[in-house]
């Protein structure tokens, strides 16, 4: 049997019914699709679409024919069938996003991918003129993840009505939390789709507690319908992670810890695709146990990077630390970091085997700030980041391991950053400034190359290799004195901050 | 009565006995005078000098008419009498320094102590011109405090031979550890002197491990003896500062942890002036529990800065971070950060209720590193971190509270630096870098002058006060929207990092 239907894989491809349904189907009616490949059978939740419309999306990711069969209590919505062809991916397409090396992550391809993510937290809220330049900077940014809400945001610099009510208006600004409005869905899940094309993942922030509408305050069935909904409706397309909110601890008022992991499990047990699940924190003393089995990554924010290898060892997950504060100008400490200290706490958590993510909020006179809004990055740390992530792209294969990690030494991986990955080791000296360097350095002399590497004025100058020094005892029961240096070779360094060294074997 | 014998309080009263005691009077001796002023008496021990001299130095803190007398098993030595008036302290002498205000310190006399010290671990073992240049630096540098050891240093650029042995050679590179070079305790002791009549503190550091000379390594019981001579003999300095060890941590495997709390307590039986103690660390993570009664005061050694007003709540007690990494370019990651950086954990520390220490480590041809030997200062920091200096001096009466303990909010002071002393406020920002700031500001109007100050620059200008930013909710459950600002006023900035400003009554 072959469908005439085609579809790539890792691609969408949807089913629709049109049923009357009495009642409230948001609330009422289940349905669920059974897509089926030779023995293997994979159970996807349908959801609502308004107007009598009922919905299952599936993206497949095995070649070849599938068939699907509905299944409802609803007899109008029991028992449709239909089949389609999966052909290779398009060009381009490496499908979702999985844990890889246990620190690390790729496509479901095997392609590495590097969090270098950005925050844009309302732009699917925004006029859609707006929309369009987000993603027109985006795709010239080197960022390919992106952090935004569901839900519209109330917050400084954030006074203006959303585009869409999530939810339908009751008057007297308050809403309906069991009637979703349908358009602001498929608008949010139509800019997910357009950020896939530009092979962008959407780190969709399910709750947030900046809010004038009362989404953050809905009961705990409304709560978790919603969170079922959403999950019904975007998890086949192919970029998204779960980030189960922002700033969570600032919503233990009024959703207790027991409701943040039954949320997990929701996700779980309705995302057959089983995307990256993380949680953001607040306070930096306030983080989600990552630990929890259920935990892909970890999502954080702190400002002190230097703690990322610290992270690695307490979770044992990738770690993403999504705000480190942000390049910016305005009065909230937040974000008012110089672009040079942002650039360096990338280069300090990158190098210590984490990820960093970006923000901007320079003040506009009309409120436009970026890490909100979207719309244009005016800052000078992106071509910075993206200089790094290239250097990244150019010799990782399997992610970066910290030397910490490595050798089981805390010093001085402490103090400056180095991690290596394969032959391929990268030294970050940040505001040190040592003039010769070799810690880290390859043990066996060899045909390595050494390159300087400016952070700031991105620049890769060659290094002048030296004879290693020689460490010599330094505390009483030191047993050598005068003993062999801890590498082959070490570099000659210029005695400025913020600069880097590669050292790899020459091509 | 009046003695024809007059000192100055906190100076030095001293009695000599010259004796002929059979064996080793160093370990079989005991001698101690008593020292009384009307009703009080204060037993004060006595210590051998060589060459058959026996002597007991007194720092006397109260004017008017003393008297000594000897006690010992020794008849020679026992039934002594002396008598002396002590008059009022010379121009600039304070006395020994104390805590003050928990937080802070004073000289016994109240004027205010702010530590600001720096580092020559082995400047007293250099050749004499050395230390005479190092004295002579030390006069001409903002620095009030130094840190330096009894014994000699066997380290990375510290090859050379002591002045002094401290024990008696016995040949093959071994010493008697039972028998002092009393020469060389007359040498140190002569420095402490000198850095006395220059108002510069002396942070004694009684153990550590970076030793080739077995004196890291003395049995227990020639370690009590040793720290009760020590004390014995230096105690009278009114600038001593206990350091019990620096990177105690690094000796734990020949000194273990009771010894180290006994040392604290063979100092507190010993020394009539209870001068100030504590220990430092090597490793951040193997701090001293500095909560243990016998500790004065936090010293440690951690470059996370920030964390200053934590370790103010871990341990009620002022904190003295001594080792901040050091401004230099050598390949010891501790000894490589720039001038700016190092600048600016002052600031920090500082303005979190703290104080930093400095230290000097450039590499030289012929290892002449101030950090280690003293010498000449080439560095950057010295300047700028006078500067500090002086503002503090200018305003500070008792000591900087940190705006998170003011408070009790964490945010925004986790991220940038405020404290406040009496109606002077200080923000210092760094890497942070608002247009406009008015948190920590008075909360009245009045007649206050703000001055922005360039910590680098070390510029300061008048500040342009504007309204204070208008807070707004920040999440669902503020129930203040569009409320009262937190200050009076607000200052425009110019967006520049390393930048504090500084608010008070005009004058």
């Amino acid at each position: 049997m072959t469908s005439s239907t085609t579809i790539s894989k890792w691609d969408i491809f949807e089913h629709a019914i049109e049923a009357e349904v009495a009642g409230n189907p948001y609330t009422e009616t289940e349905f669920r699709g059974v897509f089926r490949h030779e023995n293997r059978a994979v159970r996807v939740p349908g959801f609502y679409d308004g107007n009598g419309v009922f919905i299952v999306r599936f993206m497949p990711d095995t070649e070849g024919e599938w068939t699907l069969t509905t299944e409802s209590e609803v007899a109008a919505l029991d028992g449709a069938t239909a089949s389609f062809t999966v052909t290779a991916p398009r060009e381009g397409v490496h499908g979702p996003v999985r844990v890889r090396n246990r620190m690390h992550f790729a496509h479901a391809d095997d392609t590495p991918y590097f969090p270098f993510g950005t925050t844009c937290y309302a732009w699917t809220h925004q006029p859609l003129a707006m929309q369009d330049k987000t993603l027109k900077t985006l795709a010239a940014s080197p960022f390919n993840k992106i952090r935004m809400c569901v839900f519209p945001k109330d917050y400084p610099y954030n006074e203006n009505e959303p585009l869409h009510d999530v939810f339908e208006p009751v008057g007297d600004g308050t809403y309906d939390y069991d009637r979703p409005n349908f358009a602001a869905f498929r608008h949010f899940e139509t800019q997910i789709g357009r950020l896939a094309e530009r092979g962008i993942e959407a780190d969709i922030i399910i709750f947030h507690p900046y809010d004038r509408w009362g989404n953050c305050t809905m009961s705990e069935e409304q709560d978790f319908r919603y969170l079922k909904y959403l999950v019904a409706r975007i998890a086949a397309y192919r970029n998204v992670w779960w980030s189960l909110a922002n700033e969570y601890d600032f919503l233990l008022d009024v959703k207790p810890m027991t409701r943040w992991d039954r949320f997990f499990h929701i996700i779980e047990e309705n995302d057959p695709y089983r995307h990256l699940k993380s949680i953001h924190n607040g306070d930096p003393d306030m983080c989600y146990d990552h630990r929890k089995p259920w935990v892909d990554h970890v999502c954080m924010q702190n400002w002190d990077v230097k703690k990322t290898s610290e992270w690695r060892r307490d979770y044992g997950k990738p770690v993403v630390n999504d705000e480190p504060e942000y390049e910016g100008n305005i009065f909230q400490s937040w974000g008012s970091i110089t672009a040079r200290e942002l650039v360096h706490r990338f280069w300090i958590t990158v190098l210590k085997g984490g990820y960093a993510g970006h923000g901007e909020t320079y003040a506009h006179p009309q409120d436009l700030l970026w890490w909100a809004k979207g719309g244009e990055l005016t800052g000078e740390s992106p071509r910075r980041i993206g200089f790094l992530l290239d250097l990244i792209k150019e010799d990782v294969r399997n992610g970066l391991t910290p030397f910490d990690e490595i050798t089981g030494h805390g010093f001085p991986w402490n103090r400056v950053s180095g991690a290596r990955d394969g032959d391929v080791t990268f030294v970050y000296f940040g505001e040190h400034r040592p003039v010769i360097w070799s810690t880290g350095f390859p043990l066996q002399d060899g045909d390595y190359e050494i390159d300087i590497i400016d952070t700031w004025n991105m620049t890769i100058t060659p290094g002048k290799k030296v004879p290693a020094p020689v460490p010599r005892a330094t505390r009483h029961a030191d047993v050598v004195r005068g003993g062999k240096a801890d590498a082959a070779f070490g570099v000659e360094l210029p005695g400025k901050p913020y600069l880097a060294v590669r050292v790899r074997p020459r091509k």
